[in-house]
């Protein structure tokens, strides 16, 4: 087994998080965890036993020692990370979104695809084991001919409003897991149309975004859904994915996060998990340990840039359906 | 406790399942059952030991020893027998729809305001203990305030394309259930989009259908909600609506028709409920029982013809908003 | 269909629930209700739109125009009374228990089969649709070769005191319904090993009876099983039976009473069955359609006297391995 | 934080589970895997980076640079192997059992508490999420007081026949784990009362065992209980505690492996747990954790030897039990 040499760019919450989801996957070292705050890096180096930290990113990417680079730094150098890293001839994983605007996004898949370098990008929700299995289902005929899709997303606590402004808007920070799911599950999605408000918070409407929305979908295999979504759940965070086809329907959902019921199989009150960390850990783990044997098999891994790519497009046609109160072709939807 | 004679109007299925839990309340009697084939009659009187049977419906409305008018006849009468019975000063329980055109409905909501006599129409959903407890938990305010709606109806085979062409459509026929329960559980609707397909079976496009169905609703209230049906659901009769607010989420969904599990609770194979009458038979019942008893009470029974009429609104903005491809609000539709 | 004259013996709390159970029967009129306190009598009489009232419960079994006998009185008379119509050459639907003693049942397992007239004894779970529903899964070898039982029965609100003294302890007057329906499901049983305590009240032990009671059982086909019971479980009315062999396992419990959920297919708070006629109302309807249906169609139903002498027998076992802290075998217990 | 270095005895398949349990618990080195063959010592040394592989299983229990002893070895050497470690003067987590004999067994109770050091022995059970949350309801006074315990443990496939001669029956080797949560949830157990039989193979009966049992439980505190246990069942490993009070019942019990439903929240057919390294993967990674942990807080973890003890007398009682056909208090096991 080759052992791949990481480097890890950007030792915050989340990238704390998949290093040590790094531990113990085979073939795989992290050479150097980088932060632009270099006692960052320096907590992560020590939480993995990497060689070395280091403050300097582009010294980090080019650095010889290096085969791999990781990508879990803010989401603004998502897109320069990747391409330097491509351009450096190395395989990258990097953190979902590539960039928030389709110019941005665009520009990666033409670096990435000239570069032929294996470029992952981190939706998640692919890994987990209900979603895995309900493509595996739907692959092997259990489903039929798919006809409707059903996708709920339920944060449980609003981000701050500062980052609402900054976050492109509640379909392309938020619900982009959901289109991804659709088109994981179903297939291309061809024209959405999608309405929202802001009943949680009105400083969401004053950010010229939403906090509760919803959609329909039309897929080019000629199925219809719909989306929902609130970024405030008191109750739990609540994800549930349905797909009904012509011999079966399936419903992807997480219930109870503890085996422990009450009385007549309720659950116990408060056992809900609490954040996407809490119920996509699986999947977290997951999707490292795949990327990995995707690089020891010599496979290209996916999701890919492309995915990112057709995703953004589906929730920045949401955006200006919201905006403009009509249904939006995905084809509308082209860099200016 | 005074005993209510009834005339009991058309002894088809429904009309015969209708006639046998009327049998057991209390403070009714059925005096006749009346049915163009007078056999029918003759079969449902027998069949509630009524003191006769009748072919001639307009005789037996008139029928001086008749107190109430209860109506189970085919949608096409329901507008003039329910006219008929208020003119002639008696109480009225219908089944839905009051008509399929909004001029007709407007006709009978004109004549039964005029009467002040009880109307009361046949939206059995309201009376499932589940919907109960939802509408009950909603108003203690135990979900808080209501953010999003979601509804799913799934019939379990589709009727006949001949019904299909003088059905109104999948959301007059269909779907109207789910927006009466939109609109009790939420309120009022202001808007409405909606997309639909036939992707069961391409005769419901040749009629001008679909057979698969979304939609989005916006309520007076703020809340916004999707709604989403299909003619067939291999897998068994299948209703879930979801209610959620600020405080908490209710979900209405009957599972397994039997108390048998396999394994590890998961239900027994095939034990669906398999249509309307079946998955909703204690709703049934229970409009029977709380119509009468409201006629004891001197009470005014609900839904009534003005709850028809505002279901029906919704259903046909929802499909001239299929056909227009543009959300239409419910302002919009009038009796031409 | 022949139409059967009935006259229904009691009319306290349960003989007017199985009294209300009888309408919309078909082939069934309660011709007489009787009851020693002629008030009680004729509002059951009332209920049923019944001809007559009595207070005479002699002459009306014995009434020229009574075909069918069925008793709902109190327990102490039930021998007496099945006894009486048998004699009096008539169909006998009966309450259990037929008597509390061993020699009182063989008293009238004698005298009925002497009879030869159809006598069927009220063990209404056996028309629970999750039981009946595990006993075709059975018959249909779904189950395999049967290796284990267990039962679970949980009353809410333990009796009166005064009750406990003459109820003949808890398991012949409660778990009597759990050896009922090991015999239904599994077999024969052959061996009894109880131990039990007064948790909840020490005026069970004072009334030299338990509380809270387990058992294992042994039956004649080579499986073992375990019983639990409790008089009050202050969470609602919990029945749960398991079935497993070679091939599956089988779960009889109902959950939720009312489809009503709350955020991730929780249950809603306080949504229990609260009793045995909560529970069990499918259950006491069908035993009284399906009695009726075996005398239309000349059958003899089932459970009968034999049934019940069984069950009694493995439940005075109980009584003795409890009291003595051994084992007791079936074949042990015999009227002295 | 202080790191301590681990030498890691027995690298057979539980072994390995165990080593890469470690990965990733903070304060943890594994120094040393040793196993006599060491090829496999050399294979779980390489897994977890460890400094070294030995055959020589003394050595490394004396070797200066380790702190502490880890034993996953072959079950009849666990006895010498902890009183080998704890007069080297070192903690030790060991899985579970300390020996199969009560006079074995005691011995090392009595050299563990004579040393002082901390000793784990690993009924990984009580590290479920599940078990560890009802434990933390019952001690936060959620069930009140406790009355009724029931235990089901089903493993999928029988072990070899030649296993069986030497696993000192199911009531030590599988049921062990259910006594051992029984006295965690309920407390002491004071008689037991087993009845079993050879249903599966005959070869258990030859061997001088049972593959299906049921017991009755009664405990110090006055409640009671049953156990049930199988070697086999097809439907997948089916584990379910119940434990109920005056105030509330707890059930703990794995479901669905995989958050994919059909239908109606039907679980997804197959998708069972199908082992107990399947469904306790959380437990044995928590009870690594809380083992390190405890050394880090000077705290001595549980459970320890004399736990291993208490629930080694519970099931040689109730095989005795079994033998004898009678009840048997667990004051009378003692080492001849």
């Amino acid at each position: 087994m080759k052992i791949f040499n990481v480097a890890f760019l950007g030792a915050g919450r989340m990238g704390m998080t998949h290093l040590r989801n790094l531990i113990g996957v085979p073939g795989v070292r992290v050479r150097v965890v980088a932060d632009p705050i270099l006692a960052a890096a320096q907590a992560g180096a020590a939480a993995v036993n990497a060689e070395r930290a280091s403050s300097d990113i582009e010294a980090t990417i080019n650095a010889s020692d290096v085969d791999v680079v990781m990508i879990a730094t803010p989401t603004g150098t998502h897109a320069e990370l990747i391409e330097r890293a491509v351009r450096a001839g190395k395989p990258v994983w990097c953190e979902k979104p590539v960039a928030m605007t389709l110019a941005g996004t665009e520009h990666v898949v033409q670096t990435v695809e000239a570069s032929k370098h294996p470029v992952m990008i981190g939706f998640m929700r692919r890994f987990d084991p209900g979603y895995a299995a309900a493509k595996h289902a739907i692959e092997a005929g259990e489903v039929g001919r798919i006809e409707r899709f059903r996708a709920l997303s339920c944060d449980t606590t609003p981000p701050p409003l500062a980052f609402i402004k900054t976050s492109g808007g509640i379909f392309v920070d938020m619900m982009v897991h959901d289109f991804d799911m659709a088109r994981f599950l179903v297939g291309e999605i061809e024209e959405v149309s999608a309405w929202g408000a802001a009943l949680i918070d009105p400083g969401f409407a004053e950010a010229g975004d939403v906090d509760t929305c919803v959609a329909m979908l039309r897929f080019a295999n000629g199925a219809v859904g719909t989306i929902e979504g609130t970024r405030r759940a008191t109750w739990g965070y609540d994800i549930r994915t349905e797909i009904a086809g012509s011999k079966a329907k399936l419903v992807v959902e997480a219930q109870n996060k503890t085996p422990l019921l009450m009385a007549r199989n309720v659950g116990h009150e408060g056992d809900y998990f609490q954040s996407f960390p809490d119920r996509f850990e699986t999947a977290y783990k997951g999707e490292m340990a795949y990327f990995i044997d995707c690089l020891q098999k010599g496979q290209m891994p996916s999701p890919g840039v492309r995915d990112a790519l057709a995703s953004l497009r589906v929730a920045l046609a949401a955006t200006q359906s919201l905006r403009e109160g009509r249904p939006v072709k995905i084809s509308e939807v082209s860099a200016q």
